[in-house]
C-alpha cells in the first residue's frame, strides 16, 4: 500500500507544507490539502501545480468535528495527518487519528480558545491511547518548537557531556514595510506577546512581567537586536528531556515600533478579548483589530530581510566548559521565491514536512506521543540541510558571548 | 419683558455655561438647558441647584430639527440662544433663531459631518438674513476662538499702531492620569489634530503636513512645552479684521505620549471615518475608538495641572517695535471645584456666558453676524477678570522671545 498524506490547514504554513511535500512526492504519495475554506486549498494547489508540476487534492473540512475528520482520513487513505490548522483544533485531530489509527504531527501545542495556556498537558495525556492504537504522534515539529528541540538534542549528542544552560533565540529581522502588522494570526501573536514571561531555573519556573527582561543579542548574519524574554512552549518538554539542565530561557526579537504599537493598542483597549457594546452591536476589540490589520498572507511578497533562529548552549565536555551556538538563517525573499510564503511560514512549514518524512520513511518511529528532542537528531539535521534550512554551529571561546548589552 | 436664556448642549461646555449663567441670574432671567438627552440636562440642573441655589429648566430637543428648535425658543421666551451643541448643528440653530428673531451665539464654526473644513463661509453667508431679522449673531465666543480674538482686538486698541505677527498659543498642561484620552469629543479632537496644518503669511495660506512644525514655547506659570502648528478657525476672521497683519499662526501643545498613541491608532486604521465590514457588521473605526476611550466628562474630577491660552503679538507702536504676550492661566482642579468641569470646558464655557451677557446688557450690539474682534474688547476683558478668567499682559524686551527651541 502506498503512503498518502493529509495536510490540514491552508494558512501560510499549510502553503509551505503543501509545496514541500509536493517537492518530495516520492515519500508523501497522494497529498490532500484540507481546510474549512476550500477556495484557499484550491489556490494553493494551483500554485503548487504551476511551480512543481505535482497535482495535490483539496477538501473542505471542519476540523472541530471528529466524524468529519475521520471520514476525510478514510477517503484520502492517509498514513499520516500533518496538522497545521489553528492550535485550537489539535485535540479533535489527534482523536480522529487515534480512532483511524494513522500517525499524527503538529507544530504548536493545543490552545484553549478562551485562555492562553501554552502547555502540553492535554496532548501528553494521549500517549497511552496512541500506544494502544499503535500509532506515533509527533508534537511541535515546526521551527520553535521543532528544529530548536532537535538542535538541543544534537548539542547533547555531539557537543556536551552535560548542558547547563540553553537560550533559545528567535530573531526575525524582516521588514514588511507596514507600520504595524503581525507575521501570523494576529490574535495568537498578540496573545503570546502580551502574556507574562517565564523561564526555568534550578527546577523552578520564574514568572516575569510581559517584556520585562530585554537583552541585546548579536545574531550572526543579522546583527544585534533587542530580544525579549517570553515563555515559549518547547521549554516545557526540554526541561524534562535534557538531563542536568540548570536554566532555560527563550528570547524573541521585536522592533521598537512593533512594541510601541502594541502598547498603545493595549492602552486604548484594542487588545481586549471580551465583548464591548457599541451602538447595539457586540464587538471583541482584538477581533476587530485583526480585521483592520493586513492579512498575514499579504506580507509574503513584500517582506525583505532575514530570520535567524537557534539555540545558545553552555555546559561541560570532557570536564571543560564549552559554549556553542547552533542557528539557521533564512532570507524572506528567497523563501517567497521558492514557495510563495515569507520566512516565518517557511521556517515553520519545512520542519513539519521533515518530521513527517522521517516518520513515513521509518527513520523516526515509536508508539505514543513524542517531542522532537526524544528522537535521534541526526537524520533531521541532515534533512534540514537538504530541504532549504541549512544550519551552522559556532563554537565560542572562553568568556566569549553573543550578548551585547 | 424679562430676558430669558436658552442653552443648547449638555456636554462639558454646556455644564459650565449653565453654571455661569446661573451665577449671573440677574442678567440671564429664566434659564433653560436643552439637549437631545434630557437626563444629561437634568443632572446638570440638579448640580446647579445644589451648588448655586438657582433653578434652571430642562428640555429635550433634536437640534437638527428647525421646527423643534422654533417651538422650544417660543416655549422658553428666550431672547438669546447659546449654542454649545456639536458644531454640526450650528446652521439649523441659526436658522431657527432668524425665524424666531432672537439673538444667537456659538463657540465653534459649523462643521460638515463628513468632511473637516473649519470655515466660517456658511455662517457668514447668514449676515444679511440676520440684519433683516434685526438680530445679532456672535460667532466663536469660546476661548479659542473667542477670548483669543478679543485679546487681538485689545492688543490692537491699546498696544499697537500696527500688528505684524500674531501667534495664538494654546497650552493644556493638564494630566488626567490615563495613558490616552481626549479632552472633548474624541472624533472632533482627533479630526482636528490629524488634519494638515495651515498658517497665513503675506496674504497667503501656507499648508503643512499634520504636526510638521513644532516649536517649544515657554508658557508663563507652566513652563516650556512642545507646541505644534495647527490650523485653527479664528485665523480666518482675524486676517480679515486685523489690519496690517503680515503673519498669523496657531500652536497647540501635545505630549509625546498623546501623539504616539494617535500615530499608532492612525497606522492601524483606527482613526478611519469610513465603515469597515467586520463579521457582517458595519463599523466606523473612529466611532468604535470613541466607545473604548474614557468619556471626556469623566476626566473632570481627575485632571490636575494648568492651562495657558493666549496670544503673542509683535508690531509697531509710535514707530518702535513692540512685543506683548496676553495670556490667561486656569487651574483644572480649581475649575472643577467651582463648576464641576475641568479647565478645557471651563475656559470655553465662561467666554460663551460673557459674550451672551454683553449682548443681553446691550454692551455689545449690532445686527448681522460678528466675530469677536469686531466688537469693543474692553467690556469683555473686564468681565473675564470678574468671571474666573483673569488675564495678564507681559511686555517683552527687545530681542526677548518665548520660543525656547
Amino acid at each position: 500500500m502506498s503512503k498518502n498524506t493529509l495536510i490540514i490547514g491552508a494558512g501560510g504554513v499549510g502553503n509551505v507544507v503543501a509545496f514541500k511535500c509536493a517537492m518530495n512526492a516520492d515519500t508523501f504519495g497522494n497529498i490532500t490539502l484540507a481546510s474549512r475554506t476550500l477556495s484557499k486549498c484550491d489556490a494553493i494547489a494551483a500554485n503548487v501545480k504551476e511551480k512543481t508540476g505535482v497535482e495535490i487534492q483539496t477538501r473542505a473540512v471542519d476540523a472541530d468535528s471528529i466524524p468529519e475528520l475521520k471520514e476525510l482520513i478514510a477517503a484520502t487513505g492517509a498514513s499520516i495527518v500533518i496538522n497545521v490548522a489553528l492550535p485550537y483544533q489539535d485535540l479533535t485531530i489527534m482523536d480522529a487519528c487515534e480512532e483511524m489509527q494513522v500517525d499524527y504531527l503538529d507544530t504548536a501545542n493545543y490552545e484553549h480558545p478562551d485562555t492562553a495556556k501554552f502547555e502540553y498537558k492535554e496532548q501528553w495525556a494521549r500517549d497511552e491511547e496512541f500506544r494502544k492504537a499503535n500509532i506515533m504522534g509527533l508534537l511541535g515539529s515546526g521551527f520553535d518548537p521543532g528544529a530548536t528541540n532537535v538542535f538541543c538534542a544534537y548539542a547533547q549528542k555531539h557537543y556536551f557531556d552535560e548542558i547547563h544552560t540553553i537560550d533559545i533565540l528567535d530573531c526575525n529581522a524582516g521588514d514588511h514595510g507596514y507600520p504595524f502588522a503581525t507575521n501570523f494570526n494576529p490574535e495568537i501573536n498578540l496573545r503570546e506577546v502580551s502574556a507574562k514571561g517565564r523561564y526555568w531555573e534550578n527546577g523552578e519556573w520564574i514568572e516575569t512581567e510581559p517584556m520585562e527582561i530585554m537583552q541585546v543579542w548579536d545574531y550572526p548574519e543579522v546583527g544585534p537586536k533587542d530580544s525579549y524574554l517570553l515563555y515559549h512552549e518547547e521549554m516545557e518538554s526540554l526541561v524534562k528531556h535534557i538531563k542536568g539542565l540548570k536554566r532555560i530561557r527563550f528570547f524573541m526579537t521585536f522592533g521598537q515600533s512593533y512594541l510601541t504599537h502594541m502598547k498603545c493598542l493595549e492602552n486604548v483597549g484594542m487588545l481586549g478579548i471580551k465583548e464591548v457594546e457599541h451602538k447595539g452591536m457586540k464587538i471583541v476589540p482584538m477581533e476587530f483589530l485583526s480585521t483592520l490589520l493586513p492579512d498575514p498572507a499579504s506580507l509574503g511578497p513584500r517582506t525583505k530581510g532575514k530570520t535567524n533562529i537557534g539555540i545558545f548552549a553552555k555546559g561541560l565536555k570532557d570536564g571543560k566548559e564549552r559554549s556553542i551556538y547552533i542557528y539557521q538563517v533564512s532570507d524572506h525573499e528567497e523563501c517567497y521565491a521558492e514557495v510563495m510564503s515569507q520566512g516565518v511560514s517557511y521556517t515553520t512549514g519545512v520542519p513539519a514536512m521533515i518530521g513527517a518524512k522521517l516518520m513515513l520513511e521509518g527513520k523516526w518511529e515509536g508508539k505514543g506521543v513524542f517531542n522532537l528532542e526524544q528522537l535521534d537528531p541526526d537524520p533531521f539535521m541532515e534533512e534540514m540541510n537538504k530541504q532549504g534550512l541549512p544550519w551552522k554551529v559556532m563554537e565560542l571561546g572562553e568568556d566569549e558571548t553573543r550578548i551585547v548589552e
